[in-house]
């Protein structure tokens, strides 16, 4: 079974998409399987990260775009603004395809762990998922 | 279904294969279901980006290029070259595994989705990847 | 199928699960099919990389705790010690999931290639994966 979440970011950070995964995943009245996500964007991406102390994510964010600073001199590919190039690599440097085996009809997912979709691009969009379950 | 192709790089940077894995998940026959490829290097790796500027690709490069230079005076894994343990570093950085949904026969990527085998040796060469489909 | 297996981590670096892996593989009795796993923790990661030289995994260790080095002034998110920030920031980069095909019973990967449990506490623990096989 396949279905589209699309998810409306407001700007830039992890967005926890756990609970529309989990739907789908109950959707599918799959006990023992495999959950398998897409974000069909190359401006934002996937993570797995700690889902209870939001300043762990607010941390990711900061740190990772120092470490990609938008206009930067070795960026040619400049004409969709200067967070486009910077998102692409951020994109790169993390998750595009995140599987999560299923056990009991819901995601194995550890304590502390959310599935998150990372928008890298200042101001947020539509944001479409593909969920694979079987 | 499990096949294996074969790519030949012509040196570092982005090469499109996603032709190759359209063309396995059109022998499986399979309607909706799960495309996974996994690259069998550890100084090559896989990535999702941007199917339609070629600038966007060359900057990724570029800036992985610089994040993970040679000649670094901490690596001690210098006897296969100079590129070698930048290579293990970037393939580490970026996706040894990609699972892809595919949808009424198609690999599910967005519109602007290509699949990339990223070859990190100066020196290119062949590069295979397994391609399971179900 | 789904099973756990438990890694007790004795620091940071690259623990190799290769063999666990396999077991889990060949428990499945399954001839072509697909194995995943999933680490679930956010302060450890998953990595396909070279199994012959251990100074390739060392080397890999240093690189990384140095780009993501603790007291980061950027930190906000310090009540869990030095080294919970970092590690989240390692598994972001890194992966938390990994898909690999299964041949003829066996582990689809290339000659060179182990699987590794990434601790990034400096104290380890005991880590569970789970690993699906289908």
């Amino acid at each position: 079974m396949v279905r589209r979440i699309s998810i409306r970011t407001r700007g830039q950070g992890l967005h926890d998409i756990t609970e529309h995964v989990q739907a789908t995943v109950a959707e599918a009245e799959v006990d023992d399987g495999l959950c398998t996500i897409l974000v069909q964007h190359t401006s934002a991406s996937l993570t797995i990260q700690e889902n209870a102390d939001p300043s762990a994510r607010r941390d990711l964010e900061a740190w990772l775009s120092r470490l990609v600073p938008e206009n930067d001199p070795i960026f040619t590919h400049t004409s969709e603004g200067t967070d486009d190039m910077p998102s692409h690599i951020k994109a790169a440097l993390t998750a595009t395809t995140l599987s999560i085996p299923v056990v009991d009809g819901r995601l194995g997912l550890g304590t502390w762990q959310g599935i998150y979709l990372w928008e890298h691009r200042r101001r947020g969009s539509k944001r479409n998922c593909l969920v694979h379950v079987s």
